[in-house]
């Protein structure tokens, strides 16, 4: 007995250097948990098949991958995506950002996004997505609703920020009790939330150490202490952020948070491209990782994250869109944009410096590791059983199909092996090839979706 | 009397400093070209509007566009698209590109890549294309046809490569005056397709330095005066390309092909990310000017191009997708990497390098300088009257429609200008909103359109 066989050509990544193809694969899905993937020859799938409430057939050149695990965004900056991102930062944020993010005060405003956000993403093939929501205790909880109705897995995060250094008088919790408080109830409110909605977890949310008082640093590690809710933040984005928590604390900004009780199992935190190895080595003994956002990076962080040397120093590493500040919510063009920016980084970027000495060496990755970072790499980050479509984990899957109107796929079948398909796949899918989408074994995007995507 | 109106919100960048939109403009189109823009105000607009033939009347918030402008691709390459790109260079050319380019010595072969590249390329939005086609002169005369035949506007070149040395036995031209003459066999016979076929023009194409004999350069440049014929090659894209010049000549690639008679008024050459300043005052000296390909940069050229250096120095620049060393047919999102480029340039990508001496200062451009570059910039290198919709100008244009089906495109009309538009349209739209589009008058995508799109 099963809810649903899908019957596909499964294309995922194991671990970082391995693609796997499945041909013709039946993947038996029950109560939203896969229990069986059965190759053409395996016993048992006739009568797997014969059994199932309903069989989807996905016809090649049409494939099945997981779902995609966005471990960093934030969902009140949605509607800037793709806009504004020609002028400095300081007017990014004060005349845009923030203004934006104080809207959502009004609740019907931040529904209203939060019911596009969410079905845009869910049409882009994003199943998990890490969310910082705004200060907002109300908004926040909506949006942890959304998601729950709308079928996306989430983790949902009330923005901590309380200090008036570097925020806005108008857009800042009250004091630091006032911010640990909101951010606990906001907890309890997503946790009561309960019923079916057990896709949506609470997440701390402390904006990042230059928005927070110590106070409220103490209080919200405390707070993921007492319910062992984890965190989300950012850390050591850029040259500035990096230099203000060495400049208040003598100490890197990983070291901080952990002083603080916020660098734990599963914390992740964003960017992170001025870590040292001493705080990736940290990351590491705390089960904590990177929300590595390789767009946003280009536009904010004054560098890019040598992604490979976290990987080899066995740092958890998800990929990140960084809503809004990253300009596109599709995460299979941020793997395309992960390779990119690996690539510009090991060859360097200004021709006026000798080859010598312009790059970083062995800083590359490949589509197959981009792809595991943002499908395997961000479900354990976040201890999540998704990411890969094997018995035991969650039914989290698209079909991406590149006979899709608007697809910029075209296939060659007398040149292309599975490999060259994998990483045209990667590098050219759009929210056009993303033709189902299920997540918790719910169809969420395609023919019998409960929600239309449009 | 026209043959054609439309009425449109026009966006379009008439320098690349300045953002034009013209709300609810018709646009007034007779044999192909554009006679009129008229404003809601302007005298004659009721009466234009009831003599033509055709209105079509396009409704926000979907725009019109000017057609899109690739200076630089391989179309032997298209089925590549994509892929491959993981692997060494060496890999990629000897085991990949030039196997696949030898195979276009099948007619058959060559003109199945060809229409699914032309139909391909005007589905994107892009309306005139430089091309590289292969050795092969009927494989390239039969370009040429398919590009008349399904209205794209299109330079064609015969790629000309005769020196053993980096060339593979089995592709390249049998000697110098084998490699000159019939490249001038492929002239005679792409002017000759004649009659309505006048979009399409021949362009004389040695592959670059390292691939050609001396006595193959003169008799190019030499081509090249005789007819007048303008020319495409590759200069200093990379370290490795830009010293063996150096070794070769004892001078700059780009003194090389001035010295061969090879720079000349809108020669355009692919990359330049080695060209010195010198070498810039030389191609804007001669006219000539550069494709810049900032994707696939990232992958062949070793560094990025300081290209707003190179505009400010009033060099003329085009955007080139260089399928398929850039994996990425469409111009759009070529403006959009044009800019993160350009952000990562300007920042440096290494965190371990000393913020001061990371990057190259004011080497940013923005939206509106890529989507010149991808328009207007283009054009005038190749001196067409094309690139943006004003009298005089041949109506190549696109409408790109954010409601289209699998947009990633949300709009916001309380939040947005027409700034946040335009900016979201460059960085986000894809072939999914190209919803129609013209050349010459023609309507070759869309409804009406000769070519369906897929």
């Amino acid at each position: 007995m099963s809810d649903l066989v899908v019957v596909a050509t499964v294309m995922q990544t194991p671990d970082r250097e391995t693609l796997e193809v499945l041909h013709d694969a039946a993947v038996v899905v029950r109560d939203g948990a896969i229990t069986a993937v059965l190759g053409p020859a395996d016993p048992g799938r006739a009568e797997a098949l014969a059994a199932a409430t309903e069989v989807v057939a996905i016809e090649p050149p049409a494939v099945l991958v997981p779902g995609l695990v966005d471990v960093h965004l934030h969902a009140s900056q949605w509607p800037q995506l793709g806009s504004a991102l020609d002028i400095p930062l300081e007017e990014w944020l004060f005349q845009h950002t923030f203004p934006l993010e104080a809207r959502f005060a009004d609740v019907d405003f931040a529904v209203g996004v939060w019911e596009s956000l969410v079905s845009g993403l869910l049409s882009e093939g994003t199943t998990t997505a890490v969310m910082f929501a705004t200060v907002h205790e109300e908004a926040t909880v909506e949006l942890a609703r959304v998601c729950g109705d709308l079928g996306l897995r989430a983790d949902v995060g009330r923005v901590a920020m309380d200090l008036p250094d570097g925020t806005p008088e108008w857009y800042r919790d009250a004091s630091p009790s006032a911010s640990v408080e909101a951010s606990h109830r906001s907890i309890q409110a997503i946790e009561a939330l309960g019923g079916g909605r057990s896709l949506v977890r609470p997440i701390i949310t402390p904006r990042f150490v230059p928005s927070c008082t110590d106070a409220a640093l103490t209080g919200l590690g405390e707070l993921a202490e007492a319910t062992g809710v984890s965190i989300q933040t950012h850390c050591s984005e850029s040259d500035w952020a990096h230099g203000y928590v060495l400049d208040r604390f003598g100490l890197s900004d990983a070291r901080v948070l952990d002083r603080f009780g916020l660098l734990r199992e599963h914390t992740v935190v964003a960017h992170g491209v001025q870590l040292g190895t001493d705080d990736l080595d940290l990351l590491r003994e705390r089960g904590a990782g990177i929300a590595h956002c390789p767009l946003s990076n280009a536009y904010f962080a004054d560098s890019a994250l040598p992604v490979r040397e976290a990987l080899d120093r066995g740092v958890g590493i998800g990929l990140g869109s960084d809503v809004a500040g990253g300009f596109d919510a599709s995460m299979l063009r941020q793997c395309a944009t992960a390779v990119t920016s690996s690539r510009m980084l090991e060859s360097g970027v200004d021709p006026a410096v000798a080859p010598t000495s312009r790059g970083r060496a062995d800083a590359r990755i490949d589509t197959t590791a981009a792809f595991w970072m943002a499908t395997l790499g961000g479900a354990e980050l976040l201890g999540l059983p998704v990411g890969l479509l094997e018995p035991g984990r969650r039914f989290d899957a698209v079909v991406l199909d590149p006979t899709s109107p608007g697809s910029s796929i075209t296939e060659w079948p007398d040149l292309d092996d599975d490999a060259r398909r994998f990483e045209r796949f990667v590098r050219l899918a759009g929210r056009a090839d993303v033709a189902r989408v299920w997540v918790d074994g719910r169809a969420v995007v395609g023919d019998h979706a409960t929600l239309q995507s449009r």
